[in-house]
């Protein structure tokens, strides 16, 4: 039997497929629409913003209105600085060896949206994230696997980078893409899901 | 292409399929043998002391001499109390009552061992992990799904019990149940594995 149960017709406007993942595990019916927008940080715009503002204009960008649409948007930020996507493998060994021995922050914003009644929630979680002191031989070994090559910060923690990181501080699901505690509560606060077996 | 190479005869001591997905992950070949042994811990016994004890008999109880073996045992424990798994959904219920909104530490003990030539590595690593508060009605309906009946401390971090954890200091894969920054500079200093494009 499943904890939850679907109330509302649910849209996540994410391609990821660990963000569906998410989801899935959790046995929640829900359709997926992937918008294309710009996701350039401003300039000077801090990581906190950036999530948030990213997340909102995603989910505004389903044109459903009678659905709630679940989106997000997922940064590294190493003092303050958004890393992106590296460009090339050389690009990302000189990304990691940046983050090598050192705290970051992974932020993402979520947003909850109902365009027919144009309710909103916006959320924004940070978790702290020590990496790993990397050996230039381990870094291009890492590389090599092309796992950074898609991946803002250059790397994932699920899977092959999944020893990089010794120690975190805040929210693992966070780190993934989606902060599942927060999402959940904001899920059932705005009774888009309730707990099986209520009324 | 992956990251390491494998240049021993690995052995992963452990029915875990958690633990055997984050080997397999990084593309190692191993084999997986699982012994019978009593886990109880011993009265009085501190958490660190029981996992570090277990790991080692775990892999001891091998017997493939020439092999290297790696076993782990992993425990959940609430003011220095170690729980087990649950024997039936009431007491699940009241396991996750117990934490509750509370911090508790998750422990993993790892060995790795080659009876051979009697070398022996025997780490323990803590994970501090916040519970969600949980209203009983949220805790039954996880209850329902069934998950917690065969996990230690009547939860899993993956899967349904994603949720669950809005927060952990630590290690994210030691409370899955094998820290893999760990475990993976112990496989390279004991050279059972090797990283890829090295001699």
């Amino acid at each position: 039997m499943e904890a939850f149960r679907i109330q509302e017709r649910l849209i996540l406007a994410s391609g990821s497929p660990r963000r569906r993942d998410f989801l899935a595990v959790l046995g929640l019916a829900f359709e997926v629409r992937v918008t294309d927008i710009d996701e350039t940080p401003l300039s000077g715009e801090q990581p906190a913003d950036c999530v948030a503002r990213l997340a909102r204009k995603k989910a505004q960008a389903v044109d459903q209105p009678s659905a709630w649409v679940l989106a997000a948007d997922t940064v590294v930020a190493l003092d303050g600085e958004i890393l992106g996507k590296p460009g090339d493998e050389e690009d990302a060994c000189a990304m990691l060896m940046r983050l090598s021995g050192r705290w970051h922050e992974v932020w993402t914003g979520f947003s909850l949206f109902r365009q027919a009644t144009g309710e909103l929630c916006t959320k924004t979680v940070c978790t702290r994230v020590r990496f790993l002191e990397l050996t230039p031989e381990l870094c291009r070994a890492y590389v090599r696997t092309g796992e950074p090559l898609d991946k803002a910060g250059a790397y994932g923690i699920q899977g092959k980078g999944c020893f990089l990181v010794p120690e975190i501080s805040g929210s693992y699901t966070n780190v993934v893409g989606l902060p599942m505690a927060e999402v959940l509560e904001a899920l059932l606060h705005h009774k888009v899901i309730a707990l099986m077996g209520e009324l």
